[in-house]
């Protein structure tokens, strides 16, 4: 493939370059950026929709204001690829997602142009209020503060949190509403419906024309004061009521790929804005790429392609996703049990929801970006009779953690936590691992916490969850594909608190919980090579303790050692508390707990983040060595 | 106190007696219900002004609908003491917030009444709205769901989550606005600006006459559609677009004491009503006891009082609270480095911050009940080069979780997270224990994790966290009074990650984190009566350990035992890491870690839940006598 050719980008280096283009440059910098972005992608696979849609916004943003002083904040920030081409970074795009590479997401430690992270959804307004109020109070070194924010995240709660907050306060504060009708999925909720409605109510041209002349129709600063300038501001707006009953100055909707538009209107709101001010952009998620265009998700994310054929390579698969898996098995269940429900908070394809939004429409609901509401509406469920399944992934049902203790352990209630992308989860980094549910669901009275060791296991958690009505249940799953077991037809529920032994063995039990059992059987294989033949056992579930598996294994091994995807205070913790309990450290075992190490691990393919993290086979290995005291020569790397 | 004549009241067993009560006789009941609802407070304390400010909303609800089919359910439920006095529970009320009496909230547990109970705050439209797609979807014995919500509430992001949701299924759901102006501190944000425009924009008077006449312009059910009934409704609204815009039929504002005019609403929202609906009532908090009244927070809580001059009965203190201790120990800080700002979630009281807004106004920021926002505002504070305290309880701090780990913890920031109300807290029962937060924040990269031992340490952690610029800091400190503790006058930063040694022993180490300390001093008194001398020792820090000194505790002593004010996965469980990473447990250490038991412990004296949970001074000596294998006769109870 050859790069685009891109004369005018060439000569930027970073955005005090764009100060000394024309208007008329910055429209084919932004046509060159998108050719960039399209061709940088196409090399790593990545997120391509969203940054096609706000390029012309990127290069908009950063030609009227001065970034990094002005603080620059993108929400969620899978739009940031031609951010990150813009502010240095055009030379590492091709290590993007990559061990050692660019973040796919902002990264405060990348660039100064990022002052603030994300990949979690709805933050930038909160970030940014944080900004304005640390230079209203004489923080040096922090100019405007700017969140631009999908509609989207507008569903998260937090977001409407922030604004309120903003409006209450009045001082100086820019969101951009980047308005494409669409998350990842398209958009559910009503604030999505009264978006579509100012776009209906407001056609482009009339605010086009009042762009162009918005320098001259807004009021000098510091002669008619700011209630007048907000009065003003109100006059360009079409529609946007609500957000001006919020205390917010609205303008638009105005349409975020014209560029002389956009400049107008933020070289307006810089010079004269006062207090909190939302402008409200339409624009087309995979804009400019017609393969990314014509997807119903925008061409949201994406595998390396051809930019001519927008053909995806693909890795040949050997085994059913979990994700799969999952979806599948949850249907079975649904279709024998007609008081099963399904939730998702605004990730119907990552979850496999897709399959049972369709089989069963009524059945199933995407509540939004909206973590806490979708975790109390299942509560809400529960109480009312249904079998709720609430399906989030590890990192996003954080979201949700106060809800979880406080609406469903609290009272009991049978809610079924389908946890997707447990433990490491590659590209995406340390902001999607799912590093902490076992411990901070574990410790929740009443609850029931499963890991699946394989995929046959998870279809017969799908079915004990289905099951179990006394409470709350969750089970958690890894990312990517199954270990190619053989798969049973249909789930069969298992006995609550009980494990499964894989293995007998001798001097060392191996205790599992979750899908490192594969990499504890590469890991034993090598130590039978070696003469030691360990015990392996498939725990399955963290609470509640399989207590006479566990301590039969602690009385009839010189050493136990425990191993999960997730950080301490989990299932090895756990196992060490009933241990200590139980007086059996008193007169000696060898225990160990294998848990992710103290640090978030960067991006890297996912066996490269667990080798990182010390939990592969050969670490495996190593411990039982180690432990048993085994003095082996270091194998040369 | 002699008791209020209830003679109408006197005949009601429940909400069905409600029915045979003509408008009048309803009136009248309120009546009642109000002195009798006084009358309970004043020999119990609790929350009075909430429920005085509902008492004819309460009434007209259990008349109109047909509770418990009719599923109501009280948004954080403050206010629910006249409905537990309708529902059957009218001669426990003595018992109200005791051991073994009625809750405080709605409890699921405790009636047919409390379909959803609730303590947290803004959580009623999500469970109402699981309840009615329960009903649409065929479950039950779901009849209509409502949600009667505050307009404080309202600020939380999940309520408008819901909302969102609510407006976009477009289902039958009953929302009512309970706008008394306040939550428990006057309330922030633009939402409630806007509630006050639309109060001031509409009038009673036309309302009033409307809602006489509402049965008669509404239009009849199954006739003119759904559509036309919501242009219907929508035509009794004098405001509330926002509500509209995200699809809810608004009604109001109405006056909350107004009976006629409440029951005319609720006949015609019941008859007619197909879509979501929010009915907007103006009540006052206290309304008809002028001491509650006349107070800033409308008599928010209360002791026991004197029904006629409304003196409360008020407990001789030993020592200053912690929570003033804090807030003095952070002026102290504040008075010497004006980059300290404070931020607290609408408990500026709550939390002691209410001092420091009075002495630096501009750097004291009250969110509303939006603790995920207020996690994040602080992020971008920090951000920005200020040095934020977030000042949020144990139990609310889980509304931010997501927030901590993805903006502070990830991206390093260093906010500081003064966490009052950890372990346990006394007559608000298990919604208001802190029993999560030492492991839900220890196993978070680069944390430093801190509890006081007692207020003099707590000065010193108030003066830590201000000097430690490195990263997140959190310290936590239990609700009420101090241990009486000489006080420095100036808090001095501790060695990050020290702990330090309050009595050298032999044969067993107790290492305590938090506020324990005292009762291991009595239980060591105890044993040293019995010829044993424990070492004891404050860890101070749960993250990061003084390994050297737990190290060198387990090499020198038979046994060691960690005590915290936390569930497992905690202080405890990182010491049991440590000493397993090391080997220690090899060759045998007695260790045991004493923890939250697991289960929700219910309300009583926080002593006796301390009792409950098996961490008082009795059980900490039984504990190491155990340990030791001492055996002694049982005392007698």
């Amino acid at each position: 493939m050859t790069a685009p050719k891109t004369p005018l980008l060439d000569r930027i280096a970073g955005p005090p370059d764009l100060k000394a283009l024309t208007d008329r440059e910055l429209r084919q910098l932004a046509d060159e950026l998108r050719s960039e972005t399209i061709h940088a992608v196409s090399r790593t696979g990545g997120h391509l929709g969203a940054g096609l849609g706000v390029v012309e916004l990127t290069v908009a943003l950063h030609a009227v204001f001065d970034t990094p002083r002005d603080r620059l904040i993108w929400d969620v920030s899978h739009q940031c690829y031609p951010h990150k081409i813009l502010t240095g970074r055009r030379r590492r795009m091709d290590s993007l997602r990559q061990k050692d590479g660019l973040s796919g997401f902002t990264k405060r430690t990348e660039s100064p142009y990022d002052p603030f992270g994300a990949a979690h959804s709805s933050t930038s307004i909160s970030a940014a209020l944080g900004f304005a109020m640390g230079r209203e109070l004489g923080a040096p070194g922090n100019g405007d503060a700017i969140a631009v924010i999908g509609d989207g995240a507008l569903s998260g709660g937090m977001a409407y949190e922030a604004l309120n907050h903003a409006g209450h306060l009045g001082k100086r504060l820019i969101v951009i509403l980047n308005d494409n009708e669409m998350s990842i999925a398209p958009p559910v909720g009503a604030m999505s419906s009264y978006l579509s409605r100012l776009y209906a109510q407001g056609p482009f041209q009339e605010l086009k024309a009042v762009a162009k002349g918005a320098v001259s129709f807004l009021p000098p600063p510091f002669q008619e004061g700011a209630k007048r300038a907000k009065e003003m501001l109100k006059g360009m707006a079409v529609g946007g009521t609500l957000f001006e009953e919020l205390g917010f100055s609205y303008i638009g909707p105005l349409d975020g790929h014209d560029m002389d538009g956009l400049l107008g209107v933020l070289r307006a709101v810089k010079s004269r804005a006062t207090g909190p001010i939302l402008i409200h952009a339409i624009t087309k998620k995979g804009k400019g790429f017609r393969h990314a265009e014509s997807k119903a998700d925008g061409g949201h994310a994406t595998a390396k392609f051809d930019v001519v054929t927008g053909e995806q390579a693909k890795a040949p698969s050997n085994a059913p996703s979990y994700t799969k898996v999952f979806a599948e098995s949850l249907l079975q269940e649904a279709e024998a049990d007609d008081r099963i429900v399904a939730v998702t908070a605004a990730m119907p394809d990552g979850t496999g929801l897709n399959l049972f939004a369709e089989r069963f429409p009524a059945r199933c609901f995407d509540v939004g970006i909206a973590e806490q509401h979708g975790v109390t509406f299942c509560a809400g469920l529960a109480a009312s009779g249904m079998k709720p399944f609430c399906t989030i992934y590890s990192t996003f049902l954080q979201r949700g953690y106060d809800q979880i203790v406080h609406d469903v352990a609290l009272q009991g209630l049978p809610v079924r936590f389908a946890i997707d992308r447990a433990g490491l989860v590659g590209a995406d980094g340390p902001t999607h691992a799912g590093s902490f549910d076992i411990a901070y669901l574990s410790n929740l009275p009443g609850f029931v916490v499963m890991a699946a060791a394989d995929e046959a296991e998870l279809r017969h958690m799908v079915a004990t969850a289905a099951a179990h009505d006394e409470g709350p249940i969750a089970f958690r799953f890894p990312r990517g594909e199954g270990v190619g077991v053989e798969m049973p037809e249909r789930g069969v529920p298992l006995e609550i608190g009980k494990g499964r032994m894989i293995h007998e063995g001798e001097r060392v039990a191996i205790l599992s919980f979750g899908a490192r059992l594969a990499e504890i059987e590469v890991a034993r294989e090598r130590l039978m090579a070696r003469g030691i033949t360990p015990t392996v056992a498939d725990a399955r579930f963290a609470k509640p303790l399989d207590r006479d598996m566990i301590l039969t294994l602690a009385a009839n091994h010189e050493a136990l050692i425990t191993i999960e995807e997730g950080a301490v205070g989990g299932f090895g913790s756990h196992v060490a508390q009933l241990l200590s309990d139980e007086g059996v450290f008193d007169s000696g075992l060898r225990f160990r707990s294998m848990v992710l190490p103290d640090s978030f691990i960067d991006q890297a393919g996912p066996s490269q983040m667990y080798a990182d993290a010390g939990l592969n086979a050969e670490d495996i290995e190593r411990r039982v060595l180690d432990v048993l005291n085994v003095k082996v020569l270091e194998r040369r790397a």
